[in-house]
């Protein structure tokens, strides 16, 4: 009745009822589902800035990106962007419409990034973050980003900065989300 | 080194560098995650009719759904959808944008919904799906629907039916996905 994810005792193979090869325990018959990751985030506006965080954790520590990380359970995708903003950079939010859905599916990732108002002008770093700023588009770090989505949303947010009925977007033609070293 | 999520070697902790209680195994300080799952389904057109399958399997079984199921590693949302619609209901699809992201807090879920058509007018039921039928919109059975966002995702396709550049849906105002039980 015990089991390892990964450990000498799992092998794969077809659970009763599915069409597909699966880790299961050999010792009790436990299958192993892994299930692609909801990546929730909010591409925050103030005036004609946006804000951003430089990650203070790795991947990609130093870089700067938008508030954004895992969905938790028992949330819905808004809520956990909120979350997340207020985690990372300390802001309330008042949500918009979903920018985006970006699928990255080489690392099983769904990304549902929100169009976003900071509720008040405060901002302060959460323990993620080594620092949190305020952004013209002409002044932001374009080499230093830290993901690639992130470019994608703050490109795509600018074609929609004044309105809010727009559709959302996807990833850009041709992009699937390879990080190339910088 | 073994462990068993739910057993009676795990225990609710907060791993280091985390900020909340997860199950950890108090032998190995695995930590078992649970994520959101995600849901991947379309809504198949078919001239003025759409595309509906009787489920095999419960939950619901013997209920009316459009193709949907869990999104799998390594595939994108689309491509999920279109992989749902082949296994449920035989079709190959000509996919287009996304109709709707749904919430489900209460059970963890996030439903991706697009709006697509049948690339061929033929179809044949899956292994999980007792029958496959298109219908006019005044024929849907509509109290034999299997879930909530079934509903929905069928009420908006509507408002949209003859354009793709619409603002991607949510769930209804006020709506969660409660079951009512029939
Ligand atoms: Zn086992
Ligand atoms: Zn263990």
């Amino acid at each position: 009745m015990r089991h390892l994810p990964g450990g000498e005792n799992f092998s794969q193979q077809v659970p009763a009822g599915d069409d597909r090869e699966r880790m299961v325990c050999d010792e009790c018959g436990w299958v192993h589902y892994v299930n692609p990751k909801i990546v929730v985030g909010a591409v925050c506006r103030h005036g004609d800035k946006v804000l951003l965080c430089r990650r203070a954790i790795e991947p990609r520590r130093g870089f700067w990106t938008i508030p954004a990380g895992f969905m938790e359970e028992r949330e819905t995708s808004a809520e956990g962007a909120a979350r997340e903003a207020w985690e990372e950079a300390g802001v309330e939010l008042r949500m918009g419409p979903l920018l985006a859905v970006y699928n990255i599916p080489r690392i099983s990732q769904v990304q549902l990034i929100y169009k976003a108002e900071l509720a008040a002008p405060g901002f302060e770093a959460g323990p993620e973050s080594l620092e949190v700023a305020l952004f013209d588009f002409d002044e932001i770090p374009w080499d230093e980003l830290a993901f690639p989505s992130v470019r994608w949303a703050l490109d795509q947010v600018r074609e929609v900065w004044d309105r809010d009925d727009f559709a959302t977007f996807g990833n850009p033609p041709g992009e699937t989300g390879r990080m190339t070293p910088p």
